[in-house]
């Protein structure tokens, strides 16, 4: 429902949103998720976007620690890399799980998530993404499925996803009495507001059942599609759906260029002790033109604070997920990451503006797991040997605003996608942090601390 | 000189030490330095020697935070990646400099250090390694040369290093009115306790003139070369060298074995998404039989603390490093690293423990540069994925105590070393650490916060 701006209707509708809940201080918590945002990609973005010897906004935080990800198998064994799905899920219910898991333990038991659980006793609620909604980050506060491909009534039976055939979600069907797909169950969600990519999840349609979109405007949502729909106020539940699934990135390489192989003579392939390289060209970072269309994480998170805030004495509890500085790290585009890494900082920043006014907001940052790129020197540390040196795996050599060239180097896989990788990842916090965090954690009590901190 | 431990002697001793510099509550300053020690390292020694779900150490110091590296070319541009040169020659005299350098600024000129302006004012210091207390990091607290490899009063001259010929530091040289070479200036350092490897740097013997070692026991001090001679206690300087170069590390991999490649089928080489490929095997961390001979960081630790704090009422500065962390990952020798993040942790109980019992100590861990290692899935998070998948460098799988997989992946570098990695680095810290660190510091700031700490 669009909410026009008269001063009389907005009182009546600030009334509406007080009552028995209302708290003269109410306390907030807004978790921000940089996906694959481990150390290498923290310093690529320092590096590009304020210089080797510059500061990020995230840097100018005054609470930072580490967090230990843990993910086991489905006998409970320790797995020492993750995926999204059961990160997520360990952080929105503290849940340590397996990969692919959302929502939902290793025995595939549904967990309440601290999402459910704020919503539960009067907190409004938001999610914000800019992968699609269903996807494993954002779903995993508000949904709850087996495996995190269950995006849609279609999906949910099965089928391919990232080239893997994979099975779908028997337990979740809903004619097998589950909750149904995440699109399903994101559309009856108790969550105030919802805003990302995944329009093809829910327009989905599996035989002549209603799609999540069917369901959601049935429900009463109002479902925007376009930018400029967030430059105006609604009450009452928002889906915001900008994109067919992932949305569109900030920046991309020049000539739509991302990491390559380093090119070798005859006489190198030969043997590789003799014959020479040809280093790639430089990577300039340019604008992709797909964004102009798309509403920017800034406003998207603009907008829920403004709509999760607004009228509303008991606070809120507001995710916002940067998704693609994984996803583009697993296509080897630096650019294309470090543009998302720019997208974070400046939500970061209008989040930080609404703490400093709103002092009972506990801003966290984290990421959900380590990511495959490395900083590598260029040139190589071993230039005086009389060899050719070079990464067996693909190479990206930007330029950056500072005049100085940044080697990537994604080398952990030989097919069309990077793996994650398991080193602890960076938390970053306002000063409300303090109270329930401390400078090591595992991820799970980051979890305990958002509960604690919202007295759940 | 032997130090009989009888009291008399002992409160001799102790006048001797006393006088105007006297203070009531002496600070000390113990810098820790694990050489490549990033967050993937430490979250390899975390899974091995605690458990995913485990706690280092390290992890329950109450200070936290990341560390910029900063490198310069020699026009003063941002470099992204360092070397252990310049990045030690940061933290021991707040300058950023070029790879390479030791104790000097990118115009090869000398900087003072914390070290030598702790000793000024009377203050006792050490260095221990477990590297050659002539390579980069330890020297760069009490030395200066242009080119770290002019290490002793031959390599000054040029040479080979890493099979990289290198022409030695011209301006260093005695004869051209330098200090000399890092052994050189050492044995004349005013240090009061250098412990390490490097005897074969202390023993070279340029022509017929005089090597470190006789300059060392010219200058008065002690020389040990025995582990079981830190079972003693000496007064006046004393230097021990119990290795020819780099001490031996404490674990390695079964059989010898570090990171392998992916063994690939015939069909799989003609292309790779065909054919099979075959994992190496599973690598057990065991001890190193080298080691048994060589005084452990722990027992080096243990007599540096006991040596500079007796009958010292001025403080100290130590610094303290665990080299082969970063060695062993150039190697691909992921046990050979985690035993040394584990010598890093015995060094730091000792440390603590003083610390404890000497509230004005402050401690702080931090690491020099990122290193290569990477801890990747095993399996691959593409099971599903109809054809082969596998790193393009090498890959070791190590198996833990806890009885799971750790994979580490070594993709940088084609020839025998892997490339050191940019990303910002970890930096602990006990109670102490609140007074001058904050969470986000460049390298140059931990100089600066050591130098603000002793009132410098």
């Amino acid at each position: 429902m669009k909410l026009f701006n008269a001063p009389a209707l907005l009182a009546a509708f600030a009334c509406l949103a007080m009552g028995p809940l209302a708290n003269a201080n109410p306390k907030s918590v807004i978790l921000i998720i940089g996906d694959g945002f481990d150390d290498q990609h923290v310093t690529m973005g320092r590096n590009y976007l304020s210089g080797q010897s510059g500061t990020l906004i995230l840097d100018t935080m005054p609470f930072r620690g580490a967090v230990q990800v843990e993910t086991v198998d489905a006998a409970g064994s320790a797995i020492y890399v993750a995926d999204s799905a059961n990160t997520a899920t360990t952080l929105a219910t503290g849940a340590v799980t397996i990969i692919g898991r959302v929502g939902k333990d290793r025995d595939d038991e549904r967990v309440q998530t601290v999402l459910e659980a704020a919503a539960a006793v009067g907190y409004k609620t938001g999610i914000v993404s800019t992968a699609s909604v269903t996807d494993a980050t954002p779903a995993a506060f508000a949904a709850h499925v087996g495996v995190r491909a269950c995006e849609n009534p279609v999906s949910i039976r099965g089928g391919k996803k990232y080239g893997v055939t994979f099975e779908g979600c028997p337990r979740d069907l809903v004619e097998n009495g589950g909750a149904g797909s995440i699109a399903e169950q994101l559309a009856n969600a108790n969550v105030d507001l919802i805003l990302g990519g995944g329009m093809e999840h829910f327009a989905a349609r599996f035989e002549n059942n209603p799609s999540a979109l069917d369901m959601t405007t049935e429900a009463g949502a109002t479902v925007l599609t376009r930018k400029d729909q967030l430059d105006d106020r609604y009450v009452g539940r928002v889906v915001g759906l900008f994109a067919e699934d992932t949305m569109p990135v900030k920046w991309q390489g020049s000539n739509g260029r991302s990491a390559e192989d380093i090119e070798r003579s005859w006489l190198n392939l030969a043997h590789e002790m003799i014959g020479s390289i040809t280093q790639p060209d430089t990577i300039a970072c340019v604008d992709n033109p797909s964004f102009e269309a798309i509403p920017p994480l800034e406003t998207m998170t603009r907008f829920a604070i403004d709509h999760l805030s607004r009228d509303n004495e008991k606070g809120f509890f507001l995710t916002i997920e940067s998704a693609s500085i994984d996803k583009q790290s697993h296509v080897r585009d630096p650019c294309g990451s470090i543009g998302e890494i720019e997208q974070l900082e400046r939500a970061l920043s209008v989040v930080n503006d609404y703490a400093a006014r709103n002092p009972d907001t506990l801003v966290i940052v984290t990421a959900d797991h380590a990511q495959a790129a490395q900083i590598v020197p260029d040139p190589t540390l071993y230039t005086g040997l009389p060899i050719p040196v070079f990464s067996p795996g693909k190479v990206a050599r930007v330029e950056t605003p500072e005049g100085s060239l940044m080697r990537i180097n994604y080398a952990t896989n030989n097919i069309r996608s990077e793996e994650h990788t398991g080193a602890n990842v960076p938390l970053f916090a306002n000063e409300q942090g303090n109270a329930v965090l401390t400078p090591f954690m595992r991820q799970r009590e980051i979890y305990q601390a958002m509960m604690q901190y919202l007295e759940l």
